[in-house]
This record gives structure tokens, sequence and C-alpha cells, in this order.
């Protein structure tokens, strides 16, 4: 078969026929639908996509890509918004979502072991009977190695760690088809370096995830909810300080700008609410514990121009109320109808955040953009919906413009130019600039070590 | 002066003496303070020893033992248990405890940003009026770059995490002098490799840490402590994996055995106590919260016999209690006459931790060991003291052969060799069998990349 006329990855796709047969598909449809995330970057098509089901599978698979020199870009659910999935020197797009197993729960010690195409909601169906869950919730239908790859965290994060703080081990192939496993069983240990963290955020440049050791948390006795207005965005960030500060262990403590209350209250007939700036609040802990922490917050609040604290420990109203959250981004888009979404995810320390998004809202009105925000606020990160209306030409361009604007300002205020969501592509300018040349330089060299062919995830973090 | 008789660590002494003056020192009695630790490993003797005061003096030395070959053994405050700072292979013993500003603290973000040789006590004293505290606490007066490099923990791990979830940021000089800075001010990021962890628990062997930035929490409002005995090991074993199931945030669980209990009886006079298994427990919190946590935990004893619960939230009988822990080692010691302790540090998954302590005990009746056990059982790890009389030939090597059976139990029972001490020189043997060999080659190819010539603490983490 391997004749001179044939490209590489024909040579590729022919041989991984002969061991994942139909999987290994060149449907137009199916490598359309593995050319992009929920991004807005530019989509390429890959010229193959595998749909492995085991590590070996895996592991043969990168062994042909390697030696044949040609890119492989891990794909889970698809809902990176930074362009992970995107296959932008082609290659073979390797498709993990049918590893769906849970592999083990061990209830006592609160950890599992699960194949990476198992999505958090299948994971935490699993584990509620036994009164334990995941708690980290990027508010995606993401898999869990999609948020291995990215260090996904999202609205607990505050309180419970994002994925650097939750993955206990991994099992990986490296570019080779080497088969490693890093981490184990135990909370904690000091026994060499830290393979688990060097892969978690790496983004399938360095290696692919085919198991993941997640640490587990008991589902609180009690859970609550609160919401509460602001006549000033400083109001809801000051306030916020001050609950970090006295160590009151809020499960979400998330920021609506007024914008963004707007468009949620329109969407999700929030009517009892303000268009102002809002804090929403979950409470975990015993009956008690969480009466206490709800108190002590509405308290700090007033003290802050805080109004309306409004405690929900009814279900369906606390359900409601996250379920608007949730759908910010639909909310968001919703209110000028017509128009596409560009999300940022700047973090800072959280006493230069309110610096940074009235700076964020101040150029939105200046470029003339229509934006809404949410934030993370207890972690000081936030996303900016930044609105376009695609069929005005240069609309998506502009777009980007204010992004770099409001990543800038982040920097300059000592925060990252990505909280959550990853470099992918559309951060990577920003990587050098935030690291330092020799930071960069260790990074790639560590990228070469692991990778020294380049197949693994291409044009991804690093620019060249 | 770089004649072709010279050694090329006489090069370095005589062009580091250009830069250091006095600091670099060839003193016989400074030589020998910095040719051990506080480990059981044979001492050895640094060719000369650098009290390096700025990062530039650090980059400078670096450099040049990197481009003569010269071994550099980073030094804190000596404490290390596992011959970490032993200089196995002479050069430079690079003493760091003069560097110790706290550089900048900031209060509303809660971090921090030392020099590597603050100690943690130095930092807690600075910290105390501004409301705030660093938990990681190993008991020991070690430097926070000493924690940093063995990943260090203790007592609060259990709730307030590692020196893995502790650390924001480094500074850290290469082996060839170049200077990086890692993470940053951020809680979270998703912002390229881990950099930062990847240098956190690399025992010196990747590069020196000259700057640590470090997340702090707000000092509780209320604190306070419980004891409880228990009629068997099991019980008290069961009752710390529902209390961490139940997610009690306790701050401390510690267990202490029959063995222990009866030299901290002696040595801690603590005669309203019996010499059996017995947990000490703190809890943080609100007022009411600690009281309602108080509460549950000696429900939950009581469910698994344990009895006399006895809740201090006096300041003074609260710290007598968690003196007479920190001083378990000396009550260990004193407990045998003459002799002195190797200790160990297994860490297994919290549901097969009665049966490794049990099995660890059976081993030293066995074996004829006297022993004491003090564990952090919320995490799994447990010290085994095992004593010796020093002046009986054989007697440390015995000491070892049963440290090897209880760390090969460890890992049998799905545990690691080392929940906190680290590696260094005593635990290398077993690296490979934890994690494979190959993750090991990838530690290896890693150390490889970052210091080709072997100059940063060589003969430490891996055999050779």
């Amino acid at each position: 078969m391997d004749t001179p006329t044939m490209r590489p990855v024909d040579v590729v796709i022919a041989a991984a026929r002969g061991f994942l047969g139909d999987r290994l598909s060149t449907n137009a449809t199916v490598r359309e639908q593995h050319s992009h995330g929920e991004d807005s970057s530019p989509p390429t098509l890959p010229d193959a996509v595998a749909f492995v089901e085991t590590t070996e599978e895996v592991s043969r698979l990168l062994a042909l890509c390697n030696r044949h020199g040609v890119p492989v870009v891990p794909f889970g659910a698809g809902t990176s918004l930074e362009g992970h999935v995107n296959p932008v020197r082609q290659g073979i797009s390797l498709d993990l979502s049918r590893m769906t197993a849970i592999l083990e729960v061990h209830a006592e010690d609160m950890d599992c072991l699960v194949e990476p195409g198992v999505t958090r909601q299948q994971l935490n169906d699993h584990l509620r009977d036994q009164g334990l869950f995941f708690p980290v919730d990027p508010g995606s239908h993401c898999t869990l190695g999609g948020m291995v790859a990215t260090r996904a965290s999202g609205t607990n994060a505050v309180r419970y760690g994002t994925m650097r703080e939750n993955v206990l081990g991994l099992e990986v192939v490296l570019a080779d088809g080497r088969v490693i496993e890093t981490g184990g069983r135990t909370r904690k240990a000091a026994n060499g370096y830290d393979l688990t963290r060097l892969f978690i955020g790496s983004e399938g440049t360095l290696g692919v995830v085919t198991r993941v050791r997640l640490r587990l948390h008991g589902i609180p006795e009690a859970m609550s909810s609160a919401v509460v207005q602001f006549e000033t965005l400083e109001g809801a960030v000051r306030s916020t300080i001050e609950v970090m500060q006295m160590g009151i262990p809020v499960a979400r403590i998330e920021l609506l700008d007024d914008d963004m209350m707007e468009a949620a209250i329109a969407y999700s007939k929030l009517e009892h609410l303000q268009p102002r700036t809002t804090l929403f609040l979950e409470f975990h802990g015993t009956e008690a514990g969480v009466q206490e922490q709800a108190a002590t917050v509405e308290a700090i609040t007033a003290g802050h121009g805080g109004a309306g604290f409004r405690w929900a420990t009814d279900p369906s109203e606390r359900a409601k109320l996250w379920k608007a959250r949730h759908d910010s981004y639909w909310a968001g888009v919703a209110w000028k109808p017509g128009h596409k979404a560009l999300t940022t995810d700047v973090c800072v320390p959280i006493s230069r955040l309110a610096e940074a998004i009235l700076g964020a809202k101040s150029d939105a009105k200046e470029l003339g953009h229509a934006t809404c925000i949410v934030g993370h606020v207890g972690d000081g990160n936030f996303h900016q919906m930044v609105l376009y209306d695609p069929s005005v030409p240069g609309a998506l361009e502009r777009a980007w413009d204010m992004d770099k604007r409001i990543v800038a300002r982040g920097l300059d205020l000592g925060g990252t130019c990505s909280g959550e969501h990853g470099i992918g592509l559309g951060k990577r300018e920003f990587l050098e600039r935030e690291h330092g040349p020799e930071a960069l330089a260790v990074m790639r060299s560590l990228k070469a070590t692991l990778d020294p062919n380049g197949i693994l995830n291409p044009g991804k973090m690093f620019r060249n």
C-alpha cells in the first residue's frame, strides 16, 4: 500500500482502517463536524476522523501518525471556545467521545476512574445514589477528557477548585504510542515530578488522555441559593472580596452585569429582578450552616449597597435561578436578534476586578459594541460576550479587536489571558507576553521533548 | 586562575568568590553543617557553601557551575528527612536561608510573594495583624522554599491542601542561569503548561526556587479542638472515613496509635488520656459552625467505639494538645532512651489505611522493633517511627528493612511511597515500582531537558 505517490496521511488512513475498520471515517459530513468547536475561528477539515474505543487503538494510531508525521487532534464533545479541536494542519481528528465507561467508583475514598468521553452529567447521574458528586461545572455538555485538556473550571471552582485540584491521575498516550500512568489514588503525594498537572491544561499538545482518575465530593446535606442586586458594580465586587476574606465557603458566587441582567430578565422571565449588577450565590453545608452563611452574606452585601437579598431554599426556585445563569449565553444572544457572540475570558486578582470590568464596559461603549458580562467573581474571572452581526463585513474582526483590548488590560492588572477556556488558537499571541520569552522557551522545550515530531495538535498554544 | 591543574569545583569556587566574597565558605564547620539534613543517610561534605542573597547571585552561580559541570545542592533550613540536602556528589551547597524578605502581601487578594528562606512561622507572624495565615504546616522549622521543593503538607492539608494547592507561582533559576517566572497572581488560569507544579516537588533537581507566590487564607473566627479515644484502630479509621464522606470541613484529624499515646502521655503529661488509639481534631469556622462540627464528629466517633470525646475551646488547652501532637517525634525518641528514630511516610487510599497501619504494626512485632505511629489520617498518610539503638551494629539497616516492608505494603494497597517527605535518597528505589518504567522515562527526559549537564542536586530522586 505504501507507494511513493501516497501522501503520508493516506498511508496512515489505509493502515488505521486495518484496526479501526469503519470507525476510521473520511465521510464529508463527519469531517465537517470535526472541523471546529464552538469557537469563532475558521474551521478546517481533517483528512479523516478516527472513532477510537480503547487505549490500545489510540496507542497504535499515535505510533502510526508519529512515524509518518501526520497531525492528530483530539476531539471530545466539540465544546471548545478557543479552537482547540480545529485541525488547522489537517490530519486525523481523534474522536474519544465513544470511550464512555465509568471503570471504578470508590465511595469510601471518594475517587473514581473514567474514560475520557464520559461527560460530567453522565458521571453525576451515575454517582448520585452513592451520595457523591463531581463538582467542576463549566456549564456545557463537555467531556471529562476535554475538561482535563483545558484545565476547565466554572461556577463551583470558588469552593471546590478546578480540574487542577480535582484530578488525581491520568492514563496518557504519548506521541510515539507509549502509554503512561500518572498520579495515583492517594489524596496527596511527594513522589516525583507532577506529570498529572503537566498534562492538565496541555490542550492535547503533549499527549492524549485515555483515562482520568477524579476526586469526588459528598453531596452536601443542604443547598440554598440567594440573589442580591447592587447600585454599583464596585459594591458587588467589594462584597465578594469581603466574603472571600471571611472564609465563607460559598459554593458559587456569580456576577451578572446590568446588560446581562436585562437580557436574562427577558429570556428567563425573571420579572421580579431589576436590570442592575447582580450576584447569584449558592451555599452548601448543613441546614444550620447554609442559613448562617446566607445571613452573613446578606449583612456583607447590605454594607455595599446590595438590596433585595432573596434567599431560596426551595429546589424549584433554586433550579430556576441557576438555569437562568446557565442560559445567560443564550439570553445574551437573544438580546440582539441576528447577532452572534465572541466570548472573552480574562481573570485578574480580585482586587482589580472592578477596574477590569468597568474598563471593558467603557471600551465597549467607546467602540460601539453591545456586550454583556457574567463573572465567576470569587475567582476574579469574567466573560464579556461581545455581540456582533455576522452579516456586517468586518464585524467579527472588530469583536476580536475588542477581545484583545480586554485581555491587554487584564494582563496590565496582573491577570491572565485565560481563566478557564484555554489558549487554543485565539490566545496564542498573549502567551509570550504573559509568561515572558524564557518561560515560553521552557514550555516549548517540554513540547519538543514529549512530541519531537510535532504531531500532537500542532498550531495550538504556540504560534508556530 | 583557570589553570589545567585546577579541579572544576576549584575554578567555580575561585570565580564565585569574585561576587560572593566571604559568603562563599570552605570552612570545615560550615561544610559539615551542610553535609546532611535530619535524615538517616550518611552525610557528605560539600566542597563549599554559598550563602546567596539575590536571584542574580543564584543565576551567576548556576551558570558558572553549569559551565564547569559542578553539582549544586539547594539548602534551606536543613530539615529534610530524606537526604535531599546531602551533597552526595559534593560540589556547592547553595544556602538560601538568608533570602528572608517578605516582598508583597496583598490582603484583598489573599496572596503574598516571599523569598525562599522565609519560614512559615516568620510569614505567619508577619500576617497575623492582617487576619491572614498560611496554612501548610509540616510541623518543623522549615523554609517555604524547601516546602515548595518537597511538595510539603502536614496536619492542615486535609482542609487547606498541600503546597501543590497553595502556591500560585514561582521565580525559578534554571540550570544554565536563566530566570523564569511561573504562574501568576490569579486564583486559577488556563494559560499554558503548568510550570509551577512541575517545579513543586522536584526536590531541587530541575531548578532553584528564588521567589514563591503563596495563596493565603483568612484566620477563622473560631477554632476548637477535640480528642477522642478508641477501642480499636479500625474504629478511628472508620470514623475518619465517615467524617470525610459527610464533608465535615475538619481542619485537622490526626491519629496517634496506642504506642505513640503511651509515649506522648509520658512526655507531654497527658495524664487524663489512656494509651489507646486516639484522634486529635481541630475545627475552624464560625462559633456556631465549629460547635456543630464537633457535635457531629462526636456522634460519628461514638458509633465506632470512640469514647471520652473531649472538646476544647480554651486556647491554652488547645495549645497543650497540639503541642503534644507536634512533639510526638520527641516523645517517641524519649520513650526508648538512647534510641534514634527512622521515620517512614506511606500514604494510601483511606479505605486501606487500617490495613496498612495494622500490617505495619504486625511487621514491627514480628521483626522486634519498637515503633510508634502518627497519621494525617484524613489524607491516608501515616508515619511510623522505627526506633533503633545506634550503638547496636546493623540496627539502622534493620530499621531501613522495616521501612521497605511498610512501603511495599503501601504500594500493594494502591498507595504511594511518600505522602509528604519526598523521594530524596531514601525512596529512590521505589519510584520506578510506583510509576512504571515508561512514566519514569518521561520524568528522566524532563530532567535531561531542563538540566542537560545534570548539575542540579544529582543523585536525588533517580538512582543514577
